[in-house]
């Protein structure tokens, strides 16, 4: 099976790293949009423009489904993408929310979804989980974590300064995190670190794994080629992706 | 006159305000690339065709000159621009170098220079002031103050993380500063709070002002009419233009 992942920049290698994990697929074509990245601080009507545009490029790949890994075109532009392909869709909110469920039956636990602004604005996890009976939900835009991250800063004073500067007012301490952006798996220790318990940690690239497994969307790839594309300095994006996913990955095209 | 300014954002703004303040332009007609910000971490040959896109833009309006206030687009973009346009296009890093030049005479000095990782891998403002004769020139890349101050984040811990993040291994206390981004006049004086000393700090802003005079460039404009336009979510820059610029602006368009 061919699958296409979306995502605005190089955040949506997270999830590729999860489907080698699981090793679901033969091939994977990675596109990031790298030249208008990130998206987590756009309008809406500019981030379905963007979905749509990358439709367009994964016309010419024959994929077999296409998963937007970013949380935040996943909140705005899913059915309008839908729309334009003949191929399958999944983003990765149905999934987060889905794997949630999965791992929390008590219907009070605390629960913090964290994500771009936009992501947080458009708020489809907070609606999805008080319509599944979820009383204690709080939703936190924590839009400097993105480029925190791209910086490479994974733990440290710039790190715990930004959480307690999002989080020091927060009245609970949560039994469970959405981790609502791609790049926050790579911060989820010095989260944890930072509220000085383990919540249960929901990473889109797992989440979106059971749930294409769920629905038989999945084949086999233990040697699974990859292509990776991207609208600027693809060789960066690139380089990205031989240190995360592994320096002995079979790269096609 | 009718001056055109054009920046990646809404930071160029802080250089419409230096052209209020000093009366210098009837109208100005500035465009902001809001739905591709930041240009910052992008390749030079994506940041070349947001020039030229940006030229597009302005053709329809009759400017008399264009002003880049990105520092990013000056680094790289000037001479291809300039080929593509019939009016007088200036960006900062001149200016800038000019005003350090004009308020500097010792060659020694410790001058830093901070901007976007682009700006910075430029070298245009190193090589600049090493050809004059600067012999202590420093230039650090500070990414991440840009999301910081775009969250209106003037100071505090985060910044002060941030700050000691990229200066703790500065082996000088600078007597200058090219504020080499247009966001960072905002944080001057979280700046020099860190250094815990005023240095000279050269602001795109007015250093252009000064460029232009001294070139005949200006008109007069106590009643500067202002026309705000932007790829992305206009209103919302417009709001930020109200909110830094009076509340009194007229407003054209």
């Amino acid at each position: 099976m061919r699958a296409g992942v979306f995502d605005s920049g190089a955040g949506g290698l997270t999830v590729v790293r999860s489907f080698l994990e699981h090793g679901i697929f033969d091939e994977i074509v990675y596109y990031g949009d790298t030249a208008r990245v990130p998206y987590g601080i756009k309008d809406p009507n500019t981030i379905v423009r963007y979905g749509l545009e990358a439709i367009e490029f994964f016309n010419n790949f024959g994929i077999d489904l296409l998963v937007t890994a970013c949380n935040t075109v996943s909140a705005y532009a899913l059915p309008q993408m839908r729309d334009k392909s003949d191929y399958p869709i999944y983003g990765v909110i149905d999934p987060g929310v889905r794997a949630l469920v999965n791992k929390v039956e008590d219907k009070d636990a605390s629960i913090l979804i964290i994500g771009t602004r936009a992501t947080i604005d458009s708020g489809r996890y907070q609606k999805e989980l008080e319509s599944l009976g979820y009383g204690n939900v709080v939703a936190v835009q924590t839009g400097m974590l993105v480029p925190v991250v791209e910086e490479g800063i994974f733990s440290g004073e710039v790190l715990e300064a930004i959480l307690s500067h999002y989080f020091s007012s927060l009245s609970m301490t949560p039994d469970a995190i959405i981790l609502g952006c791609t790049h926050f798996p790579l911060i989820s220790d010095a989260i944890s670190s930072y509220f000085g318990r383990k919540p249960l940690m929901i990473h889109s690239g797992e989440a979106i794994v059971e749930y294409l497994e769920e629905r038989g969307m999945t084949g086999r790839g233990t040697e699974t080629r990859l292509g990776i594309f991207a609208s600027d300095n693809v060789e960066g994006l690139r380089n990205i992706a031989t240190e995360w996913l592994g320096a002995d990955r079979q790269f096609i095209l």
